[in-house]
Formats: C-alpha cells, structure tokens, sequence
C-alpha cells in the first residue's frame, strides 16, 4: 500500500493469544508496522482456524484477522518449548497472551517471570476478568463478559433482554489491548523499561456502557432494554412504506431539522420542543412520528433527510456494505493475495495515517509456517530444529 | 492514585470533541497523563452536558466522560476565537475534533492549515464516514454507523433485527483515535513531524464484525440475527428453573466440559461430538440441552459449570454489576471528588498499566472553568481576556 514505515516499524511482538479479540489485537500491531511471530501449540493452532465458514480447509474468520503474522509452532506445555520462547522472548520487544492468570503460571510466562528475563519487555495479558481478584481465573469469552457486565441486562426492546451478536467485549479488549502495548512502548522510550499492561474483557466492557453507566451512577437505578429510547427522542428503527430506517435526532438542532424536514406542523408543538418535553409525550410524539414515516417510501424519507442533515440511514445488510461505493471507494474493502487463496477480500484498516500508513504485508499463515525460517533466525541448526520436532516440542 | 507519571505526561491534547465516543477518547488521553483543553462554544458547549441523567444541574454522563480535562470557552465560528486556538495549537502535540470534513474547513481547523501552523502536531479527526468518499459529509451518530456497517442488520433473534443499545460504533471509533494518536506520538519520536489520523464509526464498527463478516467475505451470504446461534453451538441465552443464563461453549474442549458438567449421555452421542455435527443436528440438540438446563436453578448451574470451567454467566442488572465484590475488589467502580456534587462514582480504567498507572487527577469542568487560567499562561493579560469576553469569543 505504501513504501513508508509503518509507526511500529522495528518492534519485535511475539503473540500468544488464540480466538478473535486478542488475535485481533496483534494483527493491529503488525498492520501499525510490527513483526508478529504467533505462537501455536504443534498439530492443533489457534481455535480460531475451526471456526466457520471454513474455505477450501481454511476458516475465513481466521484468514482475515491473522494477516501480517508469522506462525511458529511451540508447545509450552514442555519446559524444551519455554526455552525456544524465552530466546524469543530476550530480543522481543512486546509479549501478548490471553490465557488465564493461573494459565500463565502453570506455563511459567507469567509478567514477574519474564520480566526477569528481559526488564524492557512489555508483556499484555487479556483475559476475561483481569490479573486480580475473585474472578480472576473465571471461565470467560465474549457473552461471558457482556452477561457479566451488564451489556447484555441493557439490550433488547420492551424490558426483554437480546443480546448483540457483535462480539464487542472481545473486540474493546483487543482494542484496548493494542493502545495500552503502544501506550507502553511510548514510555519505554522514556523509562527505558518495560510493564505488564493488564486489560480484561469484564473492565472494557465496563467503560463503553456510556449513558446507561450515567443512567445507573447517576441515580441508582438499572436500566433496561428498551430504555434509551425512551430518554433519547426519537432513537431507533422506524417502519417506511417500504422497510425501516434508523433515525437518531434527538439532540436540540437535530430535532429541529427533523421537524423541518417532515414538515407536519403538530411536530412543532411546545409539548415535543425540548428533549424532556418529548421524553414526557412520548407515548404521543412516536405513534404519530411512526405514522407519518408510514406515509413515505424509506428511499424517499432518506433523500429528504440526507438533504435536511437529520440523522438516518437505510438497515444495510453485509453484502450491501461491502458492495456500497463509499466502502470501495476508500478501501474498506481490501484485497491480498494467498497462494492458496487467491484474492482474499477483507476488511480495510479503521485507522487511517497521513504519514506513518497501516499496511497489509503478510496473508495470514499455515500453522508453523515460519517455524524453521524464525528459529533459525534465533540460532537454532538443523540438527536442533529436527530434534525439537521429533520430540513434538514444534 | 499513584504519583508515578502516565504514559503521556507532558503531553498536550487540544479538544474540539463532543458528545460521547470522542470526549471519551480525549478522556482516556487525559488518563494517561496528558494535560486535556476542552475547546466548548461559550454559553452553549459540549451537547453532552445536557444528555440524562442530569443531577444537581449537571449531566451525569458528562461528568463521567471529561474528566482530567480543563474547559475553555472558544468561539471557533469567529476569527478572534481561531486566533486564540492557532496560539494554543502552536504548543500543542495533539488536537482532536470530531466535525464533518466540511465543518472543519468552515472552521478553518482543516489538517492543511494546521499542519502548516505546528508541522509537529497530530491531528485526530473522527468522523461518522472519514475525510474521504461519498459519504463523508453525511450527517452521522452511533446508531447510522450501526446501520451502515452492517451491524445492526445481524443484531437480533430469528432475523428479526434489534440494535444493542450499547453506543459501539461511537465507543470504538473512540478508542481507535486514541490508540491512532498515541501510534502518532510515537512514530513522532523517530521521524519529528507530526500527521493526521482519520478514524470513523463505520470503518471501527466494520472492523469488529469479526465472524460475521468472516460469514459474509467468505461465502458471499449476508449473515442474519440469529445465525450466531447456528454457528456456534452452544451460544446465547437459556432458561433454567428461576432465571436465564448465558452459556459459551462451542469449542472442542468446552463441549466436553459442558457435556460432563451436565452429565447426561445422550449429550455424548456422536451426532453432537464435533462443532459441524452440532449445527447438523442442532434442531434436536438445543431444545434437549434447553430441558435439561430447565431443571435446575441457575445458581445451581452456575457453581457446577464454574466448577467445571464451562464459560456461563448470569446475566447482571448494572446494580448487580457495580454492587458485585469482584468489581469493587478490583477498583472498576472509581470515585472522584467533585467540588459540587462530592464523591462521584465512575468506571475505572479499562486498562491496569503496572509501571505508569492511568490516573483520575480532575474532575469533570464547569464550563469556560479554566478559560482565563489557560489564556493567561498562554500571554493573555486581563484586559485581553476583558476584550475577549465583551466580543462573545470566550
């Protein structure tokens, strides 16, 4: 995509995560310029390379959040694997897990352990409920977490309770995970040392509940599905002549723009002009709104609102994205190419930099690929290489 | 919390956000040890000081969402307040804002011109659709986001689609601009100069769809809410004797762990033993294992399956969550003091750094709080911030 360098050009990150948030998180330190070397258990890999859909053997779920990564295999189970990874770990410059605290020290890669061995490496653990407390070695994944955090008690409609099914704990954990290795990085540069950078799928979950966070701190009371849009006026999915549109124009000047661009004059009514009178009449204001967006096709409601700047948009499904010419336009629909493969469609970079570019260097790899290449690299012969194999520590 | 310095101390944030996603990325910024000017229209500023719950004439979801932040009136719509901007800007290492690519031109804060003013600054704009394409003036919030990625197309049960309430696409694009930022600053370090850094809420959001788009680029079928459910199995939420749970058990191991925690033998029959043999059989499997879970309590459940390490949860009302001893063990439920409202309870940080700690040093401002405190380090004498005043800029 381009020749300049990414902004982790030269960072050495040795990945030991498995499934989608945590893999998620270290393809984004290899997309911002790093070198990834993923660490995967001999025969069996990241769970990740089951999921579905599986293509021509491989899971696409697992090809398109595994790109710019090298794969060794390692069993760490054996004390002759922790020895490879420790020569790893003394040149490395970030080590990511997401196994659990307990995990980490049965497998002795626990932070006061390899920091001893390298005091400038930054190791990140995530995990479904942190380094500390009487969860800490709690099963967790995903709906765990968001069951856990409350995300769950806040979503569906009419006070029952449906889940998203975004894996959003796993992806802000991910998230999260990659700002706070950076965050690290940063202050190295400083310090001159390393840290443990702890993020837990429970705590980031925590921090994005937003205004239903205030709605609880605020008052002591638990909201519940259902309940934004009662307090955010009108919010949500409304029916056209057609099929439904979102529309969120709640705010002072947005409310204004919708009633201009629906152009009813009982919309204009002192009982709906400000958000606490519309949250008080509201069993009035939405019957009448949804009746009057009844009246029109949703591609006309759509093009009135667009020109008026009111808030809305159609329910696209994931072909209509990825075939919109917005997301081809600016790349969100990107392509790399795979020996076996071929093109592989994917989706673009979130982030965009003017100076330092988000790359895609690497397809993602075959369980142990790089094996031979990386431990070769770190001083093993042949000899070596083929006698770890032959004991199945690679 | 610590007298150890943030990653960013020293560093200073201009912030021309609003609402909640990007507020909270500056917030985060400011957790990290920067010094964060808030940049609000006088007598009007951020719309999220008016957002519910509002306590003692202040919005409880502002007050989580700014802290460690300095506010300062500005009017940006007038040459005198871009002035006085361009000053601070010239000292600054980050500016954020989150207007429309044309709203930053009208304002004259496009990067172009910045850039030319401090070539070290770092510019992060978040946008709804970024500063490229079609769609990049459309007007955007959380839920067109949603709708436009896709993600609320995948969100409900049995194709009926239901969007969480959870703002995800406005939370993650906050996250990514802060981790964008902080990949700037470090890249800054090696190459001098700063950049500009594009995030949107539909580039964040499309990128966390994980398996479903993994559905999607794979297969070319649009995924539907519901189909997690089919994929994953089991996934999602069931009854028990009192109240539901949520069960996460899909993988080779969590299957025989759930299998032996349930202990029934006609769950160890071949035709549910691999995940593809599951969603085969799925129409008898599910209501079978819904039965069984039926005839105990779910705190019954719940101890046998953590027992077990079978991923389960029950799923918390966010009193239960912030109540819960694990949270209040761990710090997740922070407390700030607050000149007017006393002990403020808020989340803690999503990430625990083990060598330079996030801290919570200010509490949310009063706006135009530290306006004439920060004018006056930057050169302005009092008969200038007096003229300023009287012109409506500050």
């Amino acid at each position: 995509m381009s020749n300049k360098l990414g902004p982790l050009d030269g960072i050495l990150v040795v990945d030991f995560t498995r499934v989608l948030g945590p893999p998620y998180a270290t393809q984004l330190l290899g997309d911002l310029g790093a070198e990834v070397l993923k660490i995967e258990m001999p025969e069996i890999g990241d769970d990740l390379r089951h999921f579905a859909p599986v293509i021509n053997g491989d899971s696409y779920t697992f090809l398109i959040h595994n790109r710019n990564k090298k794969s060794i295999t390692l069993n760490l189970k054996k004390e002759e694997g922790r020895q490879v990874l420790y020569k790893l770990l003394e040149k490395a410059d970030v080590f990511v897990e997401n196994v659990k605290p307990e995990t980490a020290e049965e497998l002795h890669i626990d932070y006061r352990r390899l920091s001893k061995l390298n005091p400038r490496l930054i190791c990140c653990s995530i995990s479904g409920f942190g380094q500390e407390g009487p969860l800490k070695n709690y099963p967790a994944l995903d709906l765990i977490a968001q069951a856990m955090s409350g995300m769950i008690s806040v979503s569906g409609e009419d006070g029952r309770v449906i889940p998203t099914e975004i894996a959003v704990a796993d992806f802000a954990a991910g998230i999260y995970g990659t700002l706070g290795v950076i965050a690290a990085l940063y202050s190295r540069d400083r310090t001159g040392l390393g840290q443990h950078v702890d993020v837990s799928l429970l705590r980031s979950s925590l921090t994005i509940l937003g205004q239903l966070a205030g709605v609880y701190l605020g008052t002591g009371r638990s909201p519940r599905p259902g309940d934004k849009k009662k307090i955010i006026i009108p919010y949500g999915i409304f029916e056209t002549k057609d099929k439904p549109i979102v529309v969120e124009s709640a705010g002072v000047v947005n409310w204004k723009k919708l009633v201009d661009a629906i152009g009813i004059e009982w919309l204009r009514d002192e009982k709906f002009a400000t958000p606490a009178a519309r949250a008080k009449n509201r069993e009035e204001l939405i019957p009448g709104l949804q009746a009057e967006l009844k009246k029109k096709a949703s591609a006309e409601w759509l093009e009135i609102f667009a020109k008026m700047g009111v808030p809305s948009a159609p329910i696209l499904d994931l072909k209509e994205v990825f075939e919109h010419p917005h997301m081809i336009e600016t790349g969100m629909v990107a392509t790399m190419e795979h020996p076996k493969h071929g093109k592989l469609r994917m989706v673009g970079p979130a982030i965009k930099f003017s100076g330092t570019p988000i790359t895609f260097r690497l397809p993602a790899p075959d369980l142990g690929q790089h094996t031979e290449e990386v431990l070769s690299r770190f001083g093993y012969n042949k000899e070596e290489v083929g006698k770890l194999r032959s004991q199945g520590i690679i």
